[in-house]
């Protein structure tokens, strides 16, 4: 393909995954038909299965691109001064998170959708696979380092990690009386506690 | 009405939402008709019609219950001698007490729905407040009573420990790998952190 023709259709897989993430916000993955989702990116049904087989293929897609941000966050992250506040960043605020497409409602979504749809669960697992082994990785690397002490496992550190973030997105998602500046002392708390690490 | 057709009346009600339970973890809110509750319940949608007159009333009778559950098990947990080691247990295996209806799974189906259904909304957000209420009746009476410090504001205390609770649910139903013994310890030093406990 030539160079500009490549740059067309990433274009047209992209305002496809937008026009999808839009579909599934409004009406949830199963009220949100393949005709919806082409009348959403202004494309014909034909075209868009040119490109996708099926609303799992697109939700593969967008998964796909939200653990190439993940990898690319937490390798950032391994480089920064100060690793634990951009941690914390991060925890607190992950939907600020940049070049993620995934927010707290719509991987609540996804996440519902995987209980009881095969082909999307997959997908969820191969995606917490990797953002464990990411972030297993990250840890053990700043164990290695001394920038962290070496006490805690880091499979186990990795699952309270994911568990508080993800946490802490939903109540962001569904309750508006979670104020995450005034919980961010705690959450601080929370993390130098399980890293072991003593408050500053 | 007299006491058995009370009963009859009150166990009529149980069989629906259980049975409504049962068809949302398998084909989600949306996918779960009203005439495929009825088949899983064994009645017809004139009589379903008589106790709820929609899904959405069904989904409020459940969160209800679940409410209830969740201000006895809190008013219990004040009771305790080791009231600390009595939230570690609910939050590390919150499916696992007792009297609830809704798990992770089903959880996830609720607030999903929540986010693009303003009677799901309204339902989670009642939901919300009286749970946030009753944890932080609970933290203050404990900070009252000397049992934990004084030292960190009980709404932001809900918050966080809220989101430690569903985000360790949330891991619990989609991720295999997640142990919820192996990260035991560091729940428990998460917990005595943001009470201002030192570790036994």
């Amino acid at each position: 393909m030539s160079e500009p023709k490549q740059k067309r259709s990433r274009d047209r897989v992209q305002s496809i995954l937008d026009a999808a993430l839009r579909c599934f916000r409004a009406e949830g993955f199963r009220g949100a038909s393949i005709s919806k989702i082409c009348a959403e990116a202004g494309i014909s049904p034909g075209h868009l299965y040119h490109y996708f087989d099926s609303k799992e293929a697109i939700v593969e897609a967008i998964v796909a691109s939200d653990r190439a941000a993940i990898q690319s966050t937490l390798a950032a992250l391994a480089a920064e001064p100060d690793p634990i506040e951009a941690l914390m960043k991060i925890i607190l605020l992950p939907d600020a998170s940049e070049g993620f497409k995934l927010d707290g409602v719509l991987s609540l979504e996804i996440y519902a959708e995987s209980t009881r749809n095969p082909k999307v669960a997959a997908i969820v697992a191969g995606f917490n696979t990797e953002a464990r082994a990411a972030l297993v990785q990250l840890i053990t690397g700043l164990q290695r380092d001394g920038r962290i002490p070496r006490k805690a496992d880091a499979q186990s550190l990795a699952s309270v990690l994911i568990a508080m973030t993800e946490g802490l997105m939903m109540r962001e998602a569904l309750d508006p009386a979670h104020k995450p500046k005034a919980v961010a002392p705690l959450v601080r708390r929370m993390l130098l506690s399980v890293l072991s690490m003593a408050e500053k």
